[in-house]
């Protein structure tokens, strides 16, 4: 069976990617995860992913004698061996429009990354009304998003980015979290977006993880001492 | 005809990727260069490509009404619609890997991308050998490079990454210049490999005419006061 390794179902957003894509799409697969214990070269997670992949990092996707990381590479290997579930849009300009703000999310938003770490479980509305005054990446990243998907949810009509759930929606899906978590305000349109989305099943699935994993990393806690 | 923006050909390694796949592999179209003045708000450029694309940064490529940003969708958009240029691998194995490392580069050797900014024109070999002894992340990127590049050219027997060319060898071509202009030092089986790609006539294209551009832009130029 196809394997998935990930981190902390809490913390690791790229993690979070492919599993709800896979769960969402009904693609079979086992998960492995890999505490998080430190990404320091020797802890125990290095050495776990490093015998893995060159890279060292989640997620890994493992099919057959095929090791394959990366969170695009594992959605483009999966749109091509699961013709069936449509996971791109149909449309070639949609499906064109569905990479370009996927690879946008790949190498970007570096402020929310930055700042605004996933961490489901957490409620930090202080956090995140601070940042958006001190910190002007947190706030533009923010304005793009709500762009991007009101442009989207009115072109399309919804419920997805695309209409019907594509790998965008699983891409973005830790982004909504972090809007959550931190409090950010965004229009009510926004706001239902997200809220269908994190009712999706294969989304809700892993959310229900994560607050039962009651594990606290202070490396991945700026905002908090404790839980 | 299908439109390429691009920056300074002598630095814009983003943009280098699309160019030189599609010249390298008879993909016709027509280049817009524009200029870097400066990534502020309300400079030239931000200006100009701001009005293409919500980003605004290069490359974006315009087919009809399709405006598609970033390397990776553009790629994978040219490998779709020109499906006679085999621009991924053909084995499902070999296009999953060349995925693999693509994405990987394209969010990832933070230490290349920081500190050996590309620079087709200079020559900075005691550059190099300085971040060399004081940057562990650009040695281990670069270790990371040789290691991926000896494995692949190993495996496939030259003379690029996967047999023939592919986009990834263009993706990692403004690697090749970095690893030339910093004067960094790896095996002669890489040397080989990096040469024989600025032979390729879609590289050595790009490259003349990095070399014509005779323009020096202090905010890409960290090392050096002038030319």
């Amino acid at each position: 069976m196809t394997k998935l390794y990930i981190g902390n179902k809490n913390y690791s957003s790229w993690s979070m990617r492919p599993w709800v894509l896979m769960k969402q799409a009904g693609i079979p697969f086992d998960e492995v995860v890999l505490r998080f214990d430190s990404f320091d070269a020797g802890s125990q997670f290095k050495d776990a992913i490093g015998a893995l992949n060159p890279v060292a990092k989640v997620p890994v996707l493992v099919d057959g004698g095929l090791v394959i990381w990366d969170t695009l590479a594992i959605a483009e290997y999966l749109a091509e061996t699961h013709p069936d579930k449509k996971l791109w849009p149909q449309a070639a300009a949609d499906r064109a429009r569905a990479r370009s703000i996927c690879a946008e999310m790949h190498s970007g938003f570096g402020g929310l990354r930055g700042h605004c770490g996933m961490n489901i479980e957490a409620s930090l509305p202080e956090v995140g009304a601070r940042l958006l005054r001190e910190q002007p990446e947190v706030k533009s990243d923010l304005e793009r998003i709500v762009q991007m998907w009101g442009d989207l949810l009115a072109q399309h009509g919804g419920p997805m980015l695309f209409g019907g759930f594509t790998i965008a929606d699983a891409y973005f899906a830790p982004v909504g979290t972090r809007i959550k978590t931190y409090g950010l305000p965004v229009p009510a349109a926004i706001t239902a977006y997200i809220e269908r989305v994190q009712a999706l099943p294969g989304v809700k699935a892993w959310i229900d993880d994560a607050l039962a994993e009651k594990d606290f990393l202070a490396f991945e806690e700026p905002y908090r001492s404790g839980r």
